[in-house]
């Protein structure tokens, strides 16, 4: 009986842990936001596994004044909004949504990463977590040499 | 003398009718409207020639509302911008721009091309408009058969 009110305690300490983790929200209307640009990775590429298909870039307009200057204000928004391609009569169009990838900039929440806070939606779904806490190893290991662009990849193009 | 005013009134009246087909006018601001569907057309396509690379399709709020119902309501404007598709790395990326296709719905004023003016800038240049006067043959002849969507190729898609 002990061990069981143990094992029960740990896992709500567990649940406690977890929901401490600041969730990032889920990012309504950025189909709105502006494009800010876009790039098709194919079979071979290093990243074809994670990020295979087309990619467009979405910035609320906090982003977009962090694009243009050397740091993201907090509130900032950036969405990693990735497609099936679809390659079929010399053309590529656009299929299913895999993820709704995002980065939101809150200095104190995320400070473990850089500020911003990770997450990725599954085929877009807004309850399809696919992150959660793993977001230092699954997203900022990767982001973090890009630390002189306040560790985002893609610039803001005409 | 006499031939040679007669030559200078044709011109000036040729001149005229130039000017009396109503100018599409640039699409200022069109970055930061919805962006509604992208496509990359490569080579042996059969509109590479013209099209060939990536295009992003974008709406103002009046043409977001002509996607939603039936037809678009006068002040509906289309952008069809153009960008070179760079194939490296198994990756493709945004080139230079090539052109700035713009669709400007006005049912009176471009009545003969089903309501649309239509319009190219070469480059993106506001100053370099490669369709002019040759709409109805170089623009509208491929819209036609879009009747049914008030011919428009893209839908709008989430």
């Amino acid at each position: 009986m002990k061990a069981r009110i143990l094992g029960l305690i740990c896992a709500a300490a567990s649940t406690a842990a977890l929901a401490a983790e600041p969730a990032v929200p889920y990012p309504a209307g950025y189909r709105d936001w502006h494009h800010v640009k876009s790039m098709v990775i194919e079979q071979g590429h290093p990243l074809f596994g994670s990020f295979g298909g087309i990619h467009h870039i979405y910035a609320n307009a906090k982003a977009l004044k962090g694009y243009r200057g050397k740091t993201f204000p907090d509130g900032s928004v950036i969405i990693f909004d990735l497609l099936e391609a679809v390659h079929e009569g010399n053309a590529v169009t656009e299929g299913a949504r895999k993820v709704v990838g995002v980065m939101h900039k809150d200095s104190k929440r995320y400070k473990a990463t850089g500020g911003w806070g990770f997450e990725g939606f599954g085929g877009g779904d807004p309850g399809n977590r696919v992150v959660g806490n793993n977001a230092a190893s699954a997203c900022f290991a990767c982001h973090q040499p890009q630390k002189d662009q306040d560790y985002t990849f893609s610039r803001l193009r005409d």
